[in-house]
């Protein structure tokens, strides 16, 4: 018999879904969670100070702001804002706050520092406050089950992973219903504040409910805080969500780990797959950080693909391969690049909607067959006399080690960028507001804190004759666009450094994630370099 | 097409098995790997000053020391050894070694730390010898491929993971023309010793090899050095092997976070697999470490079905149940801890010789199917509203990502103990030696050093009429025993705290590998409570 653990939650299953358990009270701590418990956050200085916020000039939308502004009619424009530092406190009303916080979505580290940071803030410069935890997601406000947050409740939470102070959920706000739900959750509680730490589709939620409460005429003004770890959730005033910093570093000490397999072994191939839904933003910093030899961006191959449809489409495909120069010089470098089974394959198959099949492929399992038969044909010629099969060995990280990332404790970088989300309950003027990290490169005490309306992130999509607004997912930027260049720098790195990694031994393998010593206060490379520093 | 990494080892593929990759000169470290290069290792106080080596009485065999005493004629019995302090170096000539070293079978974390400490004691303790490695396994040592080591060559492996400084391989030298091959190689190079490290396998493989030179008159000795994260290959004089300590910190690292989304989600039962062949220390260990609702140790099955069989055979079985009276308590225990479902299969179920066909199943399947369907009956019953369906996720942590623990940075812990092993090659009285951590709860500076002869844990198989010798596998033992009554603790232990981890929320997240600060000189709680310490 093998041997095997069960971990389920420490709840019976008759009560699993009646009642989530919160609460940490029986908890026991491994050494390294009670040596973070109380751990002192830096926290950038303008937030140590008084400050006052500064209004930028009126945002727009990130596509069609004549939608989004019919859509939002009572939220579109508002100014991003800045926090500066302010002669006296008097610049920000000093008065109680009624807050509430929920939870929305999938679980990302650092999800307990946001709301030790809410709570925190109003201890700190709006004393007698209360902070209300809406339990269980946006369920939870509609059907007002919260707890009254204070220290005793949240300190076994301080800096550790995991959502389950309050529980989060999946549920939405979105019939006219529960808009009513929500409404008077917010009127019964006199709530002042709503903080949604969620992801895109939790944003957008946030942004209605925020409209809606402003077309009731309602007080409580609705925060949104960026939280996936795919990082596809930013735009330039917000530079990163929380999350995608853990999840790159656990994702890279596991791939540093199968290149020193590869290298010891000298004979095995790992094909490794990570998440990031649409985007390849964790794929992207992985790479920077362990130098795989090959790293395929869903982007390139996407924009390569849609280039060959144009041409297949308009031109003459000729054997002599002029019709390359038709390319855009990435996609003809990643064309090159390919091998020639994969370079057929985009030239030649097309389903019935004229779309490359090729692209539903599992591409690992794609390129552990073309290797394998690759492999053999040497085999066959005499140059390999390994057998080809035992060569292979697939990395999945998929089922539940995919989810690894988003439960492991949360990296420094969190514990200090989710506390800014903080100041964003007092901002009476923005009701959506998403924190910035400024030059974060530089010492967390001079970080700039400001936040921007969710309406600039938002585009419309049409869904059944109706538009539907939607935030646009940020993508990997391979080529310099007006708005955001600052997002190119990383692919541009990349870009000059893949050949040398394809034929030379530059594997990295990052190690385990550190809260103590050298490489604990290691920043993402694609942050960096999109702030303009080389990583 | 989905983001996608490669890591081949920077070979080609017809490179790959012709030409392993040694050296890591054009290596590019990450931050973590270059603060742990130039790491100064803390070391027993008896290595740092003259030591003498002081015999034990003779040995004997873990089993059949008759038959291995014919087996190893010229071995057997070899006294075991404790290094102890002296008043001048003198104990020890002081001589020029020619030392071969070999890495055996699979990776575990730390295999380049034995290879560096053997490497600086003979700079410190033996000036002027020298040590070759022999690449790719003990096929190195037949075909006499090696190099010579030197400071610059294992400079960039020092604290680091993977075994690519000479590379490993599973070859046998079992037939008389390997044998020959061998002594043609160490003749030729002139060999003092020869460290073979790796599992139970490769010590009775190195064990054959001793006999045999020893049988030729050869002066070359030969040493074993414990390697498996399994944990299994272990005696009262050896504690534990290095791999293990590391292995069992990275899986109860990814535990932990299950347990962190089980607390989240209340709703989800994780179930997972852990590595350790027929042995359940790794289990055990990550049980003691993170604290599961249930955990299911191999050997309390596998005693529990063998005292079943036994009644099966010669007892009645009423329907009172005053039949259970015949089982050892710790089994009587066991089985009113099992669900009802599993109580009748391993009453019912035999196969045609008798054996319990539920050992074959594979458990955590098995346990997935049972609470599947306690959960429908409940939810039919209406003491439970959920899908049950929804309501379980299996986490495997098979495929490569049970391979991880093999491959990461090795924990503190080894860098120390595997020094030790360097002090072996000048023991010229036993041929074969395994260290001793002695009392490692205390300080590094502290722990006593030793060794053991190989044949001491040994026993025979009956294998095609004829007697083969084999290491004997320690396994998890749960009662007390005469001579291992020391293993018995940690059983003890965790059997003290199951039934309360069952109901309550007792769950711990080790978080990930720390190599500062809290946590990072934590030792393994099996091995601190065989050593009679209260993990």
């Amino acid at each position: 018999m093998t041997p095997s653990l069960v971990a389920n939650g420490g709840v019976a299953a008759s009560e699993a879904v009646a009642a989530p358990v919160t609460g940490r009270v029986a908890a026991v701590y491994s050494e390294v969670q009670s040596s973070r418990i109380d751990h002192a956050l830096p926290l950038p200085s303008v937030l140590t100070k008084p400050f006052k916020v500064v209004d930028g000039p009126a945002s727009s939308a990130a596509g069609n702001p004549d939608e989004i502004a019919k859509l939002f009619p009572n939220v579109f424009g508002q100014p991003s804002a800045l926090l500066v530092p302010s002669d006296s406190d008097s610049a920000l009303p000093q008065q109680k706050l009624k807050i509430g916080v929920v939870l929305s979505g999938g679980q990302a580290p650092g999800g307990h520092n946001v709301i030790s940071g809410i709570f925190d803030y109003l201890q700190d410069r709006a004393k007698g406050s209360t902070l209300y935890g809406f339990r269980g997601g946006p369920a939870g406000i509609m059907k007002n089950k919260y707890i009254e947050l204070n220290s005793e409740y949240i300190y076994p939470y301080r800096n550790q992973g995991g959502f389950d102070m309050i529980c989060s959920g999946r549920d939405k706000i979105e019939t006219p219903e529960q808009f009513k739900q929500a409404e008077e959750t917010a009127v019964k509680l006199d709530l002042d504040g709503l903080v949604v730490i969620g992801g895109d589709d939790s944003n957008t939620n946030a942004c209605l409910l925020a409209e809606n409460f402003r077309g009731k005429n309602l007080k409580t003004r609705v925060i949104g805080c960026p939280k996936t770890i795919d990082g596809d959730l930013k735009c330039k005033e917000v530079p990163t969500s929380f999350g995608f910093d853990t999840a790159c570093k656990i994702y890279a000490e596991m791939i540093g780990n199968v290149m020193i397999d590869a290298r010891s072994t000298g004979k095995y191939y790992h094909f490794v797959r990570l998440m990031g839904r649409a985007a390849s933003h964790i794929t992207l910093e992985c790479a920077l950080q362990t130098h795989p030899n090959i790293t395929i961006i869903g982007e390139e191959v996407q924009n390569l693909i849609a280039e060959l449809n144009e041409i297949l489409a308009h031109d003459v495909v000729d054997e002599g391969g002029l019709w390359k120069n038709k390319l855009t010089s990435q996609s003809l470098q990643l064309f090159d690049f390919l091998p020639e089974a994969i370079q057929e394959q985009l030239m030649l198959e097309r389903d019935p909607h004229g779309n490359v099949q090729v692209a539903k492929i599992e591409t690992e399992k794609m390129l552990i067959q073309m290797v394998e038969t690759d492999l053999e044909k040497r085999r066959q010629e005499g140059s390999y006399n390994g057998n080809s099969k035992d060569s292979l060995t697939f990395s999945g990280m998929k089922e539940d080690v995919v989810y690894q990332p988003t439960l492991i404790l949360p990296t420094a970088m969190h514990w200090v960028m989710l506390l800014e989300h903080s100041f964003t309950v007092e901002k009476r003027g923005d009701i959506i507001g998403v924190s910035r990290l400024g030059i974060c490169a530089a010492p967390v005490e001079e970080w700039t804190v400001g936040g921007t309306a969710l309406t600039s992130l938002m585009d419309v999509e049409r869904r059944h004759g109706k538009f539907k607004p939607v935030i646009k997912k940020a993508m990997v930027e391979l080529e310099v666009s007006s708005d955001l260049a600052y997002q190119v720098h990383p692919s541009r790195k990349f870009a000059s450094l893949r050949k040398d990694w394809a034929i030379n031994n530059r594997y990295i393998s990052p190690g385990p994630i550190q809260f103590h010593g050298p490489a604990s206060n290691a920043l993402s490379h694609t942050l960096l370099l999109e702030l303009g520093v080389q990583a």
